[in-house]
C-alpha cells in the first residue's frame, strides 16, 4: 500500500529543486575559504545561494549567517539574553528563554516587552500565527517560512531564525537573520567563516538546497499555493468534524498556516492515533517531532488552557504543496473508522462495568 | 587547460561512493525523531551510518556524535575545559585551548600532563603525525582520519573529532567521538538528538555522504592507498629539491601523512606562489584554509621553530587517491619555472642595486 506523508510540520519531502541545486553543489570542489580558483567559485556559489535566501526571505541587504538549522540559530541568538517567552515555543527556544509570557486559549501570544521577548511567527501544532510587535528581540520563523508570504524587513524584528527542511530543502541547514552589522557573538570558534559569528567550513551542498528550496517555496506562494493547502485542510477539517462528535481543533479561531490541523479527541491518546494511522498507511504526529522520544502533554495545547490530562488527545496533520486532496480524504475515512472502533471498545468496557 | 586540485586538506573531492549515498538520501522522507514508519526508516538509516563511520574509526562500542563538523565538535568538547595545546593546533582547537604546549623543530608536541591537553593526531600544513600519549584528553583527528589507518580504540585517548569533507565526505558534517557513556554539556540544546548532547534535526543526507566516504577510504586504505600517494609525493619533493637550491620542507625527518607536503623557499612569498600556481592551473594553499582571509606567518611553522619573517614563504600541497602522477609531474615543472623567474628577477634587483 501507498503511505501518506502528512507531517509536513516534522520534516518536508525535499523539493525537486533543491535536489537539482545539491546535484550540482556536489560537482564544486573548493573550499570557500581558498584562495585559488576552485576556492572563489564555491565563494560565489555561497553567496549567490545566501542571497537567494534573502530573497526569499525579503530580506534584502541583511546578514544571513548560515547554521546548521533553526535550533543552532536559536542558541546563537537567544543564549545568554534572558529574554521571555511562552509556552508555546520549541524546546530550542525555551532552552535559553524565561518561560514566563501568557498565552491566550485562541493561541495568542501576550508580549508587554518586544525588546526583551522571543516570539514565534507561527507554531508548528496549532500552526497559529501571531502578530510579531515592532522591535522584538527575535522571532523563531522556522514553521512559517515559505508556508505564508512575510518579509523580514517588513517584520520589524531584530533576528529570526529558520530551518531549510521545514520548507523542502535538506535536514541540517538553516540560518539565523539579523540586521546588517548587529553583534553577534560566535559560539563555534576558529574560522573567519560568516564573518567571524559561526565558524567551520561552509555546508555547500545544503547551502545550495536550502536556497533552491527557498526559491521554489516563494514562487509557490505567489502563484497561490496557500489557498489550495488551505482548502484541504478546511476540508478534512470539516469531514473530521461531522463524522466525529467531541472533537476539536485547537487554535481554529485564529489566524493559521494553511496547512496544518490540530485534533483533540478528549479521551483517545493522541499516540494511540499516531500509531493506529501508521498501521493504516497514514503518517501524522502527536506534538513536536523534536522531543527525545518521550510522550508528555504538549506544552504547545496546555499553554492555550486545555488541561494537561486532555492536551495528550491531540494530533497533528500538516500538509504540503504537492499533498493529494484524495489522500487527505482517504486519511479522513480511516482516522473516522477508527474513532468509530474506539468508540465502541469505551461503549463495551462502560457496559460490562455496569453489569 | 584542465584544473590540477592539489589541495586536499582544505577539502577533498566529493567521492562517487558519497554521492551515491546522498542521492539515496534524498529519498528518505521522515525525521529520524518521528515514530511513525518515515521516521523509523530515517532513524534506521541514520543509526547504521553511525555504525559505518564508528567502524571505519575503530571506534566500535563508542559514543559518536554528529555535529556540523570538527570545528564544532572542538567546541562542543574543549569550550570551558583549559586544556593546553600547541601553537601546531588548528584554530578550532586554539580557540579553546592554552596555548603552552612546546612543539619541537621536528613538529614533535611535548605534552606534560596528557589528562589535560588536546594534541592533534596529524598536522593540516606539514603532515607530521603525532604519537599520541595515553590518556590524552582530545585529539584533533580531522586530518589523519582517512589517510592514514589507526583505530581510536587503540589511540587510549578520551575523545577524538572529525570532519567528513577531508576524506571525501560533504563540507558541513563530522562527529564528536567520546567513550560510551562520557557526559557531554550540550551546546545547541532543545531536543533530544544525539543522546541530549546535540539537538537539532540530523544533517542525514550529510551523513549518509559522510559514512559512504569513510567507509571508501577505509578501503582505499586497506588496499594500500597510503604507499601510492606517499610516492607521488616523495618525488614531488625529489623534483623540487633536485631542481631548486635553498627548498625545505618542514616535517621532512618526522612521520607525516602520505598526502602532505610543505615546501620553504626562504624569500619568495606563500601567496605569491598560491597566486602563480593558480594561473597556472594549479590549486595549492598556504597554510590552512580557515582563516579569516586575512595573511599571517603560519604558526605551525612559527611552533616549529621557523623565523616569522621565513614562515610566510611556505606552500601546501596536499593529495588524494584519484591523483595522477603525471599531474603532480607537470606541478613540479611550472613551480621550478617559476622560481627561476623569481630568482632571475632578484638577481637583476640584485645587479640594478649595485649599478
Amino acid at each position: 500500500m501507498n503511505r501518506v506523508y502528512l507531517d509536513w510540520n516534522a520534516t518536508a519531502p525535499l523539493r525537486p529543486e533543491a535536489r537539482e541545486a545539491m546535484l550540482a553543489a556536489t560537482e564544486i570542489v573548493g573550499n570557500p575559504s581558498s584562495v585559488h580558483a576552485e576556492g572563489r567559485a564555491a565563494k560565489s556559489a555561497l553567496e549567490r545561494a545566501r542571497e537567494e535566501i534573502a530573497s526569499a526571505l525579503g530580506a534584502e541587504g541583511v546578514d544571513v549567517i548560515f547554521t546548521s538549522g533553526a535550533t543552532e540559530a536559536a542558541a546563537l541568538v537567544l543564549q545568554g539574553r534572558g529574554l521571555a517567552c511562552a509556552a508555546v515555543e520549541h524546546a530550542a527556544v525555551t532552552a535559553w528563554c524565561d518561560n514566563s509570557l501568557q498565552t491566550e486559549p485562541s493561541g495568542r501570544v501576550i508580549v508587554p516587552d518586544p525588546a526583551r521577548a522571543a516570539l514565534q511567527l507561527a507554531n508548528s501544532e496549532t500552526g497559529v500565527i501571531q502578530d510579531l510587535p515592532q522591535g522584538l528581540a527575535a522571532s523563531d520563523l522556522t514553521q512559517a517560512f515559505g508556508k505564508i508570504a512575510f518579509a523580514f524587513n517588513w517584520l520589524g524584528i531584530e533576528a529570526g531564525f529558520v530551518s531549510a527542511h521545514k520548507l523542502g530543502g535538506p535536514r541540517g541547514i538553516g540560518a539565523l537573520v539579523v540586521k546588517r552589522g548587529t553583534e553577534v557573538e560566535a559560539r563555534i570558534r576558529g574560522g573567519g567563516q560568516e564573518q567571524g559569528r559561526r565558524a567551520g567550513t561552509e555546508n555547500l551542498i545544503g547551502i545550495m538546497g536550502f536556497a533552491a528550496a527557498a526559491k521554489a517555496a516563494q514562487n509557490d506562494l505567489d502563484q497561490g499555493i496557500g489557498e489550495k493547502v488551505s482548502e484541504i485542510r478546511d476540508s478534512l477539517m470539516a469531514a473530521l468534524e461531522s463524522g466525529a462528535e467531541m472533537v476539536t481543533f485547537p487554535g481554529r479561531e485564529s489566524r493559521r498556516l494553511p496547512n496544518t490541523l490540530s485534533i483533540l479527541t478528549p479521551g483517545w491518546r493522541g499516540e494511540t492515533q499516531v500509531m493506529q494511522m501508521d498501521l493504516a498507511g497514514f503518517a501524522v504526529s502527536a506534538g513536536s517531532a523534536c522531543s527525545s522520544g518521550k510522550v508528555r502533554p504538549s506544552s504547545v495545547l496546555t499553554a492555550m488552557g486545555i488541561a494537561p490530562e486532555r492536551a495528550g488527545d491531540a494530533i497533528r496533520v500538516s500538509i504540503g504543496p504537492t499533498t493529494d486532496p484524495r489522500d487527505v480524504q482517504r486519511f479522513a475515512d480511516a482516522w473516522l473508522a477508527a474513532r468509530d472502533r474506539w468508540r465502541q471498545r469505551n461503549d463495551q468496557r462502560a457496559t460490562a462495568g455496569r453489569v
